[in-house]
């Protein structure tokens, strides 16, 4: 019964607060007019897709990237901007990857991209091929069914899930393990369809991952369309159908990068810190517009809105531009460890890294107890259209900091047509709404600045939980 | 007292029914996976678009698109399928227009489309420009300061707004009525900014409305970036801006069209009918593929999910493709004339005419009783991504059937880039998107299944009101 009264007395003062002074919902009106209306994420992101292109690791995208980043943050004037050092991987695509199918004596090009990390093929490799749906179903061979073969693995995403992201979970094990698991039992290279619920022509390439002690073999991506046929090629035709392949991809020597950091220091607790940001560096195929172009020009521009509307946090807000979230998190992991050494206080860590889209909400990874707090202001958010608001994953970048204490937090906008252009030459600016980009901007602005107001002010919990 | 003993032994009575069996849960992710594993809305949006084209009222497209209609619907073997006659106006572009604005001495052209139901230029029709801000700038001037002048109504959209429809709603006022009041202040013709947010070179036609005896004068509307370059070179040029402009429209003879109308009789209550809708003409641009092929693809698929799973509603189930909704909605009160001559009872009316987009919920014209009723699966409907659950307006073609009793509902679904397309050559099939318009299907046969449902076992209605 304590209990009851104490949280009715706590909902009460908290709906005092905000309905004498209704402070919080006329600011991030404001928040959204700026950032709809006068907002530099656009402009910004164009800047970033036009006149810096891709920008894997260790480029020379990259570098730009890295400078691109550190001189807009500085044009606006926070209180700090730096870099923090971090050696990232080199991974090089090298010439353009030649793939060709004969089948019943016809030969047919097709468009493939290697898989960041892949080795080259060594000359032109040639092979039968044997098409498999999914990691499960190569599981069902024998060795000598495999040895010696081009396996492509055909599974589709699912499009069942109402969020591709779990399409994408469900079915992405493919590209990440198939050529570890293809080569133990004796296959020469891998195919794997393409990551995306779209039937086109474009190969969309991503990261593998070799197994210690296993050979490495080649790994190319190729376009859901081009998977469709060769399953069907193999149907229909006679004999085997003959792959030959031609990959120049190789791995590097590691190089110096750097995550790109901007502050702007909070007034009564200086010594807390909100962390939101983006992954810096994107594959090298388009201009990583939505992957993660979107994810940094919402943490550039929430940094820009408190600045331009003069809105002191009484906490510090840092906002991060990490690099090579894509092969190797080296950026995420190295922030996270400079915290722990100079022993920094995070309270709330926000990433958004699932494209420029309408935002839905938000994905929440935190304690019970947490949760309750963040309650509190989800009827606030749920006015601009921010309905989601559950249990969840952060996102990579900011996953090295998870304690225990801090929230992370996921920015989830609609999902539908991200795998569309994921990993591909169309991942442009051009498929990036202007409108989209922005409200994902003033949702994560408006987060901080509630989160941050709430924070401060020792507001209490309510008692709902998220649902899960 | 009472009341709550009544009303926790509902809830738990609910709460046995769904949670006993859990038949409506899985029914409606049967229907989910259908439309998004075998649906049919991609294929068949793509054929009207593609093999039909846009579709004025009068027009011969729109007769191409009542037999399309006719046909698809005959295909899927539905109980009945019928066409429902009613005279519509017909409103003809004729040549394409010209348009030129001289400055400082300099013939500039630029793109226009006249509106909808405008009236003729006789020639070409030659007068200085006069901007203003929208309807209430234009009230602040003298007739001497409008007479004879060609009148641009420069008004944007206001980029505040979440809702682009709310933005809309603020700002049409200029295309609808701006010919009449510039008109009754001595103007000889008008120009109107496109009702969009997007910043291009797209005019977005659509109707006005002339006023009782006031002189019917020429109306265009031109495209954003067209309207703002005619406001800077006002800005900057010495003298006044010429205007030429020269449009071939004329209104003819009513002619004969039809609504387009197929049921499944209810299992237990086939006299009360739960309608589902469109307009089937659009204008006379583009391909009408979210304006509104994507609302009658939602309604006939709806119709086909229900006879391809084999749910055999309780109540009747109609779907209706709507004549006329875009310039006098003939279709519309033509339909709701009949239902009351011929004393149906509609308990339900859905219409989707808010584009292909991801759905978000839907915006309800009920009573609070109702809207209680409905309350009881908005949980199972947000396990969808289905959010929006607010009072609000159904749409105009269903609007006639209001009588207090049936309920009126909108779906609802991402605004935000609806008016990049609405009215424009650019609503064509492929700014569609296949899933976001499959979600659509889904969440309008959802609706309906769970309506259905709820309405055939009486079931009790829950407490909380829907957001307003």
């Amino acid at each position: 019964m304590r209990t009851n009264i104490l949280f009715i007395t706590l909902l009460v003062s908290v709906n005092l607060v905000f309905a004498q002074t209704n402070e919080p919902q006329k600011q991030l009106r404001i928040i959204y007019d700026e950032a709809l209306e006068n907002g530099h994420s656009y402009q910004n992101l164009e800047t970033l897709c036009k006149k810096v292109g891709h920008r894997l690791s260790g480029s020379e995208g990259a570098e730009k990237a890295v400078n691109w980043g550190y001189e807009l943050l500085k044009s606006y004037e926070f209180d700090t901007v730096y870099l923090q050092p971090v050696m990232v991987p080199k991974w090089v695509r090298g010439k353009e990857e030649k793939l060709s199918a004969t089948v019943s004596g016809k030969k047919i090009d097709i468009k493939a991209k290697a898989l960041g990390g892949s080795v080259g093929t060594n000359d032109v490799l040639k092979a039968p091929l044997l098409i498999v749906n999914g990691l499960a179903a190569l599981e069902t061979l024998t060795d000598e069914e495999v040895r010696g073969k081009i396996v492509l693995f055909n599974e589709p995403m699912n499009a069942r899930f109402l969020s591709t992201f779990h399409a994408y979970g469900a079915c992405v094990g493919q590209r990440g393990q198939g050529a570890a698991k293809a080569a133990e039992k004796g296959a020469v290279a891998v195919l794997v369809r393409s990551m995306t619920l779209k039937y086109d022509d474009e190969p969309h390439t991503g990261s593998l991952w070799y197994k210690e002690g296993v050979k490495q073999i080649p790994a190319a991506a190729i376009s859901t369309k081009a998977s469709t046929e060769l399953a069907n090629w193999a149907r229909e035709s006679e004999g085997a159908i003959e792959i030959a392949l031609e990959m120049h991809c190789k791995t590097e020597k590691e190089v110096q990068s750097y995550n790109v950091i901007a502050e702007m220091r909070g007034s009564k607790s200086p010594n807390k810190i909100i962390v939101f940001g983006g992954h810096l560096d994107s594959w090298d195929v388009g201009e990583g517009a939505h992957d993660d172009g979107a994810g940094i020009i919402h943490a550039i521009e929430t940094l820009r809105l408190f600045k331009k509307l003069g809105i002191r946090s009484q906490h510090t807000l840092r906002c991060v531009l990490f690099m090579n979230e894509e092969n190797g998190n080296k950026g995420g992991i190295k922030y996270a460890e400079n915290v722990l050494k100079s022993r920094e206080e995070h309270i709330l860590a926000i990433e958004s890294d699932r494209g420029g889209f309408t935002p839905h909400g938000f994905s929440v990874d935190a304690t019970d107890e947490q949760l309750k707090k963040l309650r509190i202001f989800e009827p606030i958010l749920n006015e601009y259209d921010l309905f989601y608001f559950r249990k969840g994953y952060g996102g990579v970048d900011i996953s090295p900091l998870k304690n225990g204490k801090v929230i992370l937090v996921g920015l989830v906008p609609d999902s539908q047509r991200y795998f569309d252009f994921h990993h591909a030459e169309t991942d442009v600016f051009e498929n990036v709404h202007k409108r989209e980009l922005e409200l994902g901007s003033a949702a994560v602005a408006g987060f901080v600045y509630l989160f941050d107001l709430i924070e401060a002010n020792q507001l209490p919990t309510t008692a709902l939980p998220l649902k899960e």
